[in-house]
């Protein structure tokens, strides 16, 4: 059980600690319903997880805070936790398994976290962090089955409330269920008809094949590009709110993400991570049935590497038909090249890469083949380009989309 | 001159209309200076071009709005007088050079304004524009010589104002100088000793070289990834109103620009373009001499394609040592892949792509090189691999920085 007043009181530690961050409409997303935007990617660390790990830090004993806290994550709980011991100025002992990308093992320290690189993944992380906090006493923080932790994040759907009474249903990332089990208990004491939906990646949905048997099921792997809500068991405290108060857990693939990633990015212009756009890939891939209804999608989370996003962003083009590639077989003659590049021209195509290959390997001696990457504005507009240059006699070796 | 009231009024026009953007304390920004982000690359339609553009036509007459508004551009300006003109219910013909990224001619649509897509650059967009203007009677709403428009703009001085009654300098953006303009005697008539700073782009730094010269100086080129700032020639109005009221204008070059978007969307999950970056990469690469202020900057706007982003963030990586390329030289005898992998991997490094060639053009019958990009922490980590390489015997043929 979550305690109102306990959420309430989070939110009082954390009113000149957290950001409050914006509930925006977003128009892209708005056909059906008024589809808003609450922006934890906005938030200190570029994740809800400040909220959780400082209010639990906040509920420490001095003796406690003096023998430092430890936790164990590749992600935005390592940040979490180290900003908000710096701003308890206790120290924190974060260990990382040394697979994790450069760029979050570098926010971490900047929080002034003592961080232990662990080689091997989460899980060899996780014992080595074990025998540290039985060697110092220190108080180990959980990513998410810990009630105060859960009483933090409850504090976003106090704010939800405030910013949009008439809200109708909020759509909840879940990975350990932390996030979703402080939002569907707050709300649902405040609010009682407000809905709520959790999302997962199709691939690590622990928790939604979990309430579907009545029991925590484990997975034995989790291997989705939603790295932040990569989890293989869920909580017990978790569990237990999830079958209490979440009305229906919904899946998406790692395409549907990939493309609500993008989607944020080019409508609303904020960078989301994998697991922080789980709720916009709900709603964007009409996951969700509801009509005419004030729906908030939680956006997470922002920690995503760069590299990573690069990645995406090609990825979700060319899925939607925007980035095309074509491969043409050409007859080793003069012209060619600027025949082809006519026809994509006079249809509106924008080419942006080119490569011309005389021969290669399974060509023949004579044989001469262009490849042709090109922005284009849909499926029909590409296949506009590829008919035509099927109709002056070309013959189209592979596309790639 | 531009009026107070006038500003105020515009404000009240647009209290139901644009989005109150956010001022936010930028940490990372934060080390001489407690450094803000005014955020208007989270404004409706991507910018702050929506403020002005709404003013002016709903100053427009009752027979001016039947007649419908033209305006030539291929980027903010197109959308923010797109919307606008949906807001009031008036037609929209916009004029678009056929060279613009189709993600912005599709999003100018999207708000329902006429497309025309002109051949040629801006210049001859302009030239049907005005064209179809003697035709129609309709109103062309220029860009940023308007003092409506750059009322409009000012609006965003009044919003800083009351986010942040201490501000001691604002920075600003400067293309054609209508933003500027309206932020500038905005905040001089409220707070006088309030520093307002230009930006511009080193290759596209008209009003710099006017200021200087003291007349408007007409470039001939503006090639630049600052697209929305690419203007050749500085306003009547706007040049008058930076003579009067612009503490000091500074240039920032290419790649700090894309070191500041790159920033921007890393540490406050925000996607800006060119342009609206400007401010930011001025304060992170030391432009502007100021200590223990506060300082506000503006970040215009976040309409960029993402196919360019992409290119933003590989070349980014690149000048901060992030991202490394090494091509290594092998003698073509078995585990020396192996070697080179483990000595990468022993330092720490992230290796992301790998091509292994035999033979080649300019290489030797008995030649092998192996291309290697990596994830690096800077170029200190990059040149320890290097150096490791080199110790184990390794030939390094090139690196790519």
């Amino acid at each position: 059980m979550l305690e109102l007043d306990k959420v309430k009181e989070a939110k009082e530690v954390l009113s000149t600690i957290a950001r409050k961050t914006n509930l925006v409409l977003a128009k892209f997303l708005s056909n059906k319903n008024n589809v808003y935007l609450k922006s934890e990617n906005l938030q200190l660390t570029g994740s809800f997880k400040l909220r959780g790990a400082y209010y639990k830090i906040s509920k420490l004993t001095d003796s406690q805070k003096q023998k430092g806290v430890i936790a164990c994550s590749a992600g935005n709980h390592a940040q979490g936790v180290a900003l908000a011991s710096q701003k308890n100025n206790i120290n924190a002992t974060i260990f990382i398994p040394s697979t994790a990308p450069i760029s979050k093992v570098e926010a971490t320290r900047s929080y002034g976290a003592d961080i232990r690189l662990i080689d091997g993944v989460y899980d060899d992380a996780y014992k080595a962090a074990v025998e540290f906090q039985k060697e110092t006493g220190g108080v180990f923080i959980h990513p998410f089955d810990d009630i105060d932790v859960i009483a933090g994040q409850g504090t976003i759907a106090l704010e939800i409330y405030e910013q949009l009474k008439e809200v109708d249903a909020i759509v909840v990332p879940i990975g350990g269920g932390g996030l979703i089990s402080g939002v569907a208990a707050t709300i649902k004491q405040i609010k009682p008809d407000c809905k709520v939906v959790g999302v997962q990646a199709q691939r690590a949905n622990s928790m939604f094949q979990s309430i579907e048997e009545h029991k925590r099921i484990e997975l034995k792997n989790v291997n989705t590009f939603a790295d932040g809500t990569a989890v293989k068991l869920p909580g017990e405290l978790t569990y237990g709110f999830c079958e209490k108060y979440v009305d229906t857990i919904v899946t998406v693939s790692e395409d549907e993400i990939a493309s609500a990633v993008l989607a944020l990015m080019e409508k609303e212009k904020v960078v989301s991570e994998g697991s922080g756009a789980l709720s916009v890939a709900a709603v964007m891939f009409n996951k969700i049935k509801l009509e005419g209804k004030n729906i908030v999608c939680l956006v997470s989370g922002g920690n995503i590497d760069v590299n990573i996003l690069s990645r995406v962003i090609n990825r979700a083009l060319l899925k939607t038909g925007r980035l095309s590639n074509l491969t043409i077989e050409l007859l080793d003659k003069p012209g060619q090249l600027k025949d082809v590049s006519t026809i994509i021209a006079d249809l509106g195509a924008n080419v942006i890469r080119v490569r011309h290959n005389q021969g290669g390997e399974g060509t023949d001696i004579n044989d001469c083949y262009l490849k042709i990457s090109m922005e284009t504005r849909d499926f029909e507009h590409f296949y506009a380009i590829k008919n035509a240059l099927i109709d002056k006699g070309y013959n189209i070796l592979s596309t790639v989309q």
